[in-house]
């Protein structure tokens, strides 16, 4: 009970850091007053959009509870709304704060890098530490409502459905929130392009853009909010399915080892607060430098932090057997290789996304050639950046079983989201800095400013990437634990029944191909929503430009609310029938094969689907979003001046890429996280449904 | 016996076929003296590439050869030498007719439509029943050899090895083939065009284009030959699997069952020369009717031919039991299963590549707006276009499951690719017709002869994609049948040792994500190896340009052989590292995690690892071939006159979609397919090595 309430306390100063620096951040100037009206309609659009996505998803959430409280219990449909709530919280507070730090940046960088560096982290930092304080604050506070309060055991299964219910809010908010948002920043982002860049002649962030704010609303919800409430996501279910799992696994002891997981996220965010202070511009004046020194302070703490924790919360004793031979120095270790996998996933992300190595580069000098080149090579890029995420994933996935069985896996991926705090501050920090450069060019500030917030944009472009890589590299492992829950669980409920799940069962071979199946279509559709709502956002603006010849003129003023206005529901009507697929696509997986084979073949299809939806999500999110980073920074290092420079052929090429790799790398690739838990979470309530 | 020789007499019927229609088709007349040198420079070209091809294979494949006659047999050392050399005879006679007939076929053109698809098609056909016939004389002559001649035991472990021996001497001709004339024919493509519409401004095919002879000798070597070996392979494959499961699975009358496949194909093969035929132009003029028309002549008869080939195999009784409650009827409904299964991914494939539906037409509106948005429409058709044949491909496995079990899925696979003769047939039409309108335009015929030859290439490019849709999905069913051989034989060879397949064993987790990742890996090797062929393509012709500017002037004639010789080079140097991927995977793989974890583990990491690179490869494939299919005929469309036509901005966009597609449908697609089954036949042959 202690390590509880002190899981509790560390979500709570998480929270209060959260406070403390958005009043430190409000207290900043604002600038002058065309940049605080600037600023007024992207918030107001940013709040706009939210509003609708938040009211629309809670029409579906309310069905939702209410199908767990008729078919599972009132339990189970509080801890959903639990889960679904806060995480809209943490989502909807980060945006707030981004959308008020933006103007603040700019206002900032008229002085310093540092200035503005300073308030574009810290307002990361809020969003970092509210998404890990609160999914941690959801999680331990409602087991401890659960097990302290209602005195229910631990390993009970009303206490089990009840986690799992948890995971599963957040996780429809978050399909919700990343398929949105995605649809939105991305729709405004290929569709401003076209039609300013291209058609018009205009500059990117050009004032005279009707969607110009539109593309700057969609920075704050699909980088800032999505990427939020997708973090929340899988800091929940990992947590969670760890807990879910030990509950399940071990027959002695449970309750204590339920508790390290929360103990540990307890601490890395106290280590991912210390962080925080230590990002400072050094001699070097290096942003992407400063940003990892509060990276690496934070991963080299917790992993310090992480051992006296657990041992205080074991009493004492790492080296005693907790079960099967497995001590608390065990759990420790795999604990390490999240933290290590974090690091190596980090680095990898980098060198396939940073101007600096070869994969750019090659990008770069491909668009020389022209457009199909570029592509050609962004392609070849985006499939080869799988390569090393997805070997390491394996030493991974192979020491932590070798240490401690699939609980170990579970704290080596718990230890790895323990870290969320931190690389959603980094992440957050570039919608912020997005926004920051917009306001500037808009406003027509000096040059000078101009430059101070392209160099903290081209930083944020290299952090939104490699939190994308560690995004889906925790969800991979987030769902093998989800994964081994599902198994552990088909036993507990079922215990007569013998579930063939080898490799040689024709219905384990069929669920794997549909399982494969479900990201591919699922990008497809993320993918052709992009397309329309672009298409969409052209014809408005042409739309405008024709009625009012005064806009490009600059004697007018172009209707910014409109274009928002339009992708707001664009994105709304866009994202509820992909995000029904992963709910949809386990249950009817299970029906039509019972129907066919009876209920243990349909267990391991089922089983198989879920695995062959990890392996098969993982691929394609890795190489969407690594591709897609690449493509922007490619077109980054060419705008910097080498193989011609802005305005030259191959810089023209580079755009191609870039707008192709935005719906990868911003809509479908991320999306694809929640949607692998998601088909996991429906199967493990299904398993639940069918015992009750 | 005689079921054997009645095989064996099928398949010299398709060689004499082969040889009367070649005849045939020399006899007409091959044009002028202009359009005969234009014909001979492709001739010469296509001929020292595949020389030097072959020759470069060649040293590979005597080192394999002789590692199979050290570790295995010497009846395992001649199979191998002898699928590798027939799949390489099929391949260059294919070829040696293809570029013959070529400017026949534009000769013919100038007199009528018929004329030219008579030629064209009768040329296909050629290479249609060579790869039908060999590959059946290879297998059914070899096991004849050995069983009757040698007097050994059908089911005996020196009969089976040969027989996957003989697979992989074609699987390696095939990923060689696949991948070294994809490399050539579109770096070709992609060169030529960027440096000749696009620099230049010169039209495809324009003779003042040094690159434009190695184009049409890249349609001869990728198209042709490439897919010639490559089902080659897959006939070999899936008839030998399906083979080696009857003798490992039944104990008792396999040799009956074994024979089973060769009279499925030898009867289809009769089927597939009477379909040849019925290709005639109707009254409404349908290029595509009338190939369709042979294809549904071949498939129905075959539907029927098959039934009494099969009872007359089994003494006239297809209602008793041959193994495990499974008759001759159950294997015959299998058999079945297959050719719908053709019907339906050929009908899906169509869909989704031809310029009639929805798909291609996505893509062509998408290009109004820009390169970008035809990019990203094209990648979420291609992401899109795995569902369907996926989903049927489960349903397909269920079925011939139920019916009769793993040996059901490989008489399903073996009714697929009994087809082959017809399929190949279709698609090596296309390579031909490319050259006729490519000839027809260098030579400067008149527009009404250019405008039937761009009749007939249209339609071949919707077979050449079609065939690729047909290609990969049997590849993976027989890939799914060679599985099933490693897990019967695993029990065979190691009869104590227990391997554990679950999916809850994390060794078969990490098996299946390295499956997962080859193919990712091999397409990321393939399409960078395009782009830095064409890369060198666009040098050497801006050299040529700029050496002697008589070329664009048309006062003096490019070099052309050094532009051939080049690729030549580059497609030889760039084939052999990603083909040995297959090769090396399995085998390193199995080392690893024996050192690791022992050799049971290293058994089940083994086994998963194929069933990944099935599953990971097929949508891969699919994706790939699909999605570069609906690129070339967006573009067509547009050419056609709608959205602007020919020159406009979505004609731009439509070009670079184009040379997207190239890649992705030509070299690193196809070339999914060798590679699934290679890793397959590796772990095969390596069970035997560690069994020996």
């Amino acid at each position: 009970m202690t390590v509880l309430i002190a899981a509790i306390i560390c979500g709570l100063l998480a929270v209060i850091y959260g406070i403390v620096t958005r009043r430190s951040i409000l207290s900043a100037s604002a600038g002058s007053a065309e940049m605080q009206e600037i600023a007024g309609a992207i918030q107001e659009g940013a709040q706009a959009y939210l509003n609708r996505q938040y009211k629309t998803i809670a029409i579906v959430g309310v069905i939702v509870a209410a199908i767990l409280f008729v078919t599972l219990s009132s339990l189970s449909a509080v801890g959903f709304i639990i889960g679904a709530v806060l995480s809209g919280v943490a989502g909807y507070i980060g945006m707030i704060i981004s959308v008020k730090a933006n103007v603040r940046t700019t206002e900032a960088a008229r002085t310093s890098l540092q200035g503005g560096l300073d308030v574009a982290f810290k307002s990361g930092a809020v969003t970092g530490m509210l998404v890990a304080g609160l999914a941690l604050l959801a999680i331990a506070g409602y087991y401890y409502y659960m097990t302290v309060i209602l005195g229910l055991d631990g390993t009970s299964r009303s206490v089990i459905d009840a986690l799992v219910a948890l995971g599963f809010g957040a996780s429809l908010i978050s399909i919700f929130a990343r398929l949105g948002g995605g649809i939105f920043t991305k729709g405004a982002d290929v569709g401003a392009d076209l039609v300013g860049k291209v058609e018009a002649g205009i500059p990117e962030d050009d004032p005279r853009n009707p969607a110009v704010i539109a593309d700057n609303v969609g920075d704050n919800v699909g980088d800032c909010a999505g990427m939020a409430a997708d973090l929340f996501e899988t800091y929940v279910v990992t947590i969670g399915a760890t807990m879910v799992l030990a509950a399940l696994l071990i027959s002695n002891g449970a309750s204590q080892i339920m508790e390290l997981p929360l103990i540990i996220g307890g601490s890395c965010i106290i280590t991912s607060i210390i962080g925080t202070y230590f990002v400072k511009l050094g001699s070097s004046n290096s942003i992407m430098g400063a940003l990892y020194k509060g990276f690496i302070v934070t991963a080299v703490l917790s992993a310090v932090v992480m051992w006296f924790a657990m041992s205080w919360a074991l009493g004492g004793d790492m080296n005693s057997n907790l079960y099967d031979m497995v001590s608390g120095r065990d759990l420790y270790y795999c604990g390490l290789v999240g933290l290590f996998l974090t690091g190596i996933i980090i680095w990898i992300t980098e060198y396939y996304t940073s101007t600096e190595y070869r994969p750019v580069k090659s990008i770069a000098k491909a668009s020389e050639t022209g457009h199909g080149t570029n592509v050609i090579q962004g392609l070849a890029i985006s499939l080869e950046a799988t390569a090393l995420p997805a070997i390491f994933i394996c030493v991974a996935i192979i020491v932590a079983y070798k240490l401690a069985g699939i609980i170990g896996l579970g704290f080596g991926a718990t230890a790895m989201l323990a870290l969320a705090g931190m690389v959603v501050a980094l992440d957050a920090y570039g919608p912020v800095t997005d926004n920051a450069g917009g306001i500037a060019e808009m406003a027509g500030l000096d040059e000078e400013v101009r430059e101070r917030t392209d160099a903290l944009d081209a930083v944020g472009n290299t952090t939104k990437a490699v939190t994308k890589g560690y995004a889906i590299g925790s969800a991979g492992l987030a769902a093998l634990v989800l994964f081994g829950a599902y198994t552990a669980d088909l036993e507990k409920y079922f215990p007569d029944m013998t579930v063939n799940f080898d490799l040689s069962n024709p219905y384990v071979v069929v669920g794997l191909f549909l399982g494969a199946l479900l990201p591919y279509l699922f990008g497809a559709m993320g993918m052709t929503a992009v397309g329309r709502a672009g298409g969409k956002v052209v014809e408005e603006v042409r739309e405008q430009f024709k009625n009012n010849p005064g806009i490009m003129e600059g004697t007018s003023k172009p209707d910014y609310a409109r274009s928002v206005d339009l992708l707001t529901k664009e994105a709304i009507r866009e994202m509820v029938i992909p995000s029904l697929l992963p709910i949809l696509a386990p249950v009817l997986t299970y029906f039509v094969i019972n129907a066919i084979a009876g209920q243990a073949e349909a267990f391991a299809a089922l089983g198989a689907l879920l695995l062959g939806v990890i392996v098969g999500g993982l691929f394609v999110a890795l190489s969407m979003t690594a591709g897609g980073g690449a493509w922007d920074n490619a077109k980054k290092y060419i705008e910097d001046g080498n193989h011609g420079g802005k305005g030259s052929e191959a810089h023209k090429a580079a755009v191609t890429g870039d707008t192709v790799g935005d719906p990868y790398k911003d809509t479908a690739g991320p999306a694809v996280n929640p949607m692998i838990k998601i088909t996991n979470i429906v199967a493990l309530l299904l398993l639940a449904f069918l015992a009750h």
